[in-house]
């Protein structure tokens, strides 16, 4: 079995202005880790997918950035966003160049999991299930009734085990993301878990299943695949995408796919979806302050913030529950509760036209 | 009659950290104006007092910044900071060598007053009465029950008007900082005024009773008179500074004084106490956000804030009654009720040894 992991790295997520940029998105920044997301999701994966078979799709504009943060990155760039079925195909047909037994674990590349070893295991038993030809997905056991992630309700019953003693269970359906109230139904019943976004199957099972369910991206990506190689693949490649509806490949495959399972991931995922998710995961003092290693902060009767401070000391006197964000030419403090609405700020920006700050 | 400013620009605050610093302290800043608050304070005596007639105390390590902000500057300086007596006696031997029948406005240098024309109306009174041999203060009318400042009990019934028509009563006596309760009691009984620290008399006079009231201080200017002009000045000066008490002319002299009377003042004054006051004279918007002009800040409801930025963009989400000040090497986010703790923030650095930010 040939393992290859599928880095989704063309997001250009707002949530964590003003550190993310355009030019700088949430996966090459890092986010309460040492590293950036995407180094880390890189070196997660070792030893078992090295980094020679990560192939990272990402738009042209961020190469730049991908080169000085990696190693000789394997970049597949997409033209423009079309959300991720497009992005699964393009990098299966690239795959299936070399290896027509290609088996992909398509990853986000900017979750944070804290244990790593238990990730590689799962991805592992993944792959195996995958190489028998199923649709195989990583779900997150939920701990609070998120309404910000679609979930999966899955068949306990429909339960086996790979060779390597992890459970994979049936999928019943995916769901969108659901009001609150039924999210608290999902997680008083159970048999609910979180999307993480994290699939696996074999390069051909994926283009079959996008021919079949998406049909006008399956031919596109025929003409695409036909002048690989040759000198009219950009040219091709980027008419096809201009024309290309955006969906995602768990709505436009997933949820009509048969073969589609799901392996529970107790692996301390993260999505760090808005600022407020560093205190999940951050160090914090002994007032609740979450900050990064070496921020100065003179905390004065402060507590329960969440901090990134830039080149500047930051003093902090009898303020709680905020998040706050120093960068050299914007400061942004945010209700903790309220981080959602970051991206409020950039699109009053992007309607001012201050290129400079997004 | 000659009156002559004594404007006292001695005072090295920390509650304007991290704006103000050892080097500029509060009376060399634009806070809520313009220009810096001594400027305000120079250009507001005009036409009543000249420039060339208003002598400033500083110390001498903030010469070069008067130096910077003002045209040919009058400085007197002193060689360390004793409180207003010493301040105020060192002014008043200068002031006789040339002039005899000087009349004295002494004048803090870092308040603000927003209606001018009616502030010199009073300066004027104030004067008149002075050479006549009376000690005169400006008295604020309270509006609230501060504990912050000194108050004036003064007497209704003994009232007398100037030439001008502006009324001038008798002191019965001035009060230290009340506790709450009591500033309570000041403001439903009527009969007390806060005390501004505007004070007017005589060189002369004051220079008497300093000779009465503080003998050693006023053997010490003796001393120090004796020597001016001449190559000992300054040697003598330090000398006698040195050794002298920290003493105000307010519990000094003014307490035990007779002919003590105080003009009630209503002149928007504002002493610029703290950041909290910017709200009293800032500009607000229609959430009661105060800024500072050509501040770039983005308001996502945000409201009752104090926001003084930098050269950065600032964007407040979902976040109230923080004050905020920006500068290029530290970050100040106190909660609006907090700001007598900005202090605190600055012992901190003391303890530190952060020089570079004190």
């Amino acid at each position: 079995m040939s393992l290859y992991a599928v880095i989704m790295a063309g997001g250009s997520g707002t949530r964590f202005w003003p550190l993310s940029r355009r030019e700088r998105p949430k996966q090459f920044l890092a986010i309460g880790t040492r590293r950036t997301l995407i180094e880390e999701t890189l070196s997660r994966l070792s030893p078992l997918i090295p980094k020679e078979r990560a192939l990272i799709v990402a738009g042209e504009g961020h190469v730049p950035v991908l080169r000085s943060l990696l190693d000789d990155p394997w970049i597949v760039t997409e033209p423009c966003a079309r959300n991720t079925a497009p992005c699964v195909g393009l990098a299966a047909i690239h795959l299936l160049r070399s290896d027509p037994l290609a088996v992909m674990a398509v990853l986000p590349s900017d979750h944070h999991i804290e244990d790593a070893a238990a990730f590689r295991r799962l991805v592992a038993a993944a792959a195996e299930r995958a190489l028998a030809g199923e649709i195989v997905t990583l779900g997150i056991r939920p701990n609070r009734p998120e309404t910000g992630y679609g979930y999966i309700h899955y068949n306990r019953e429909d339960t086996q085990a790979t060779s390597k003693g992890v459970e994979v269970c049936a999928v019943r359906r995916f769901v969108e993301k659901p009001p609150r109230a039924v999210a608290e139904r999902y997680l008083s019943e159970g048999g609910y878990l979180w999307n993480s976004g994290m699939f696996f199957f074999t390069a051909a099972r994926v283009l079959s299943d996008i021919h079949t369910f998406l049909p006008a991206l399956g031919a596109a990506l025929d003409r695409i695949a036909a002048v690989l190689g040759t000198s009219d693949e950009v040219r091709v490649t980027e008419a096809e995408f201009a024309a290309l509806e955006s969906i995602s490949i768990d709505y436009g495959v997933m949820e009509h796919a048969d073969r589609v399972r799901v392996i529970p991931a107790d692996m301390g995922w993260n999505d760090v979806g808005h600022w407020a998710a560093l205190a999940d995961f951050g160090v914090a003092d002994s007032l609740g302050n979450v900050g990064a290693d070496g921020d100065e902060v003179v905390i004065v009767d402060a507590h329960e913030n969440i901090v990134r401070s830039g080149r500047r000391l930051l003093a902090l006197v009898g303020v709680s529950h905020l998040v706050v964000v120093d960068t050299d030419d914007a400061l942004l403090i945010c209700h903790r509760d309220r981080v959602q609405d970051v991206r409020r700020v950039v699109t009053r920006l992007e309607t001012d036209g201050r290129d400079d700050l997004l």
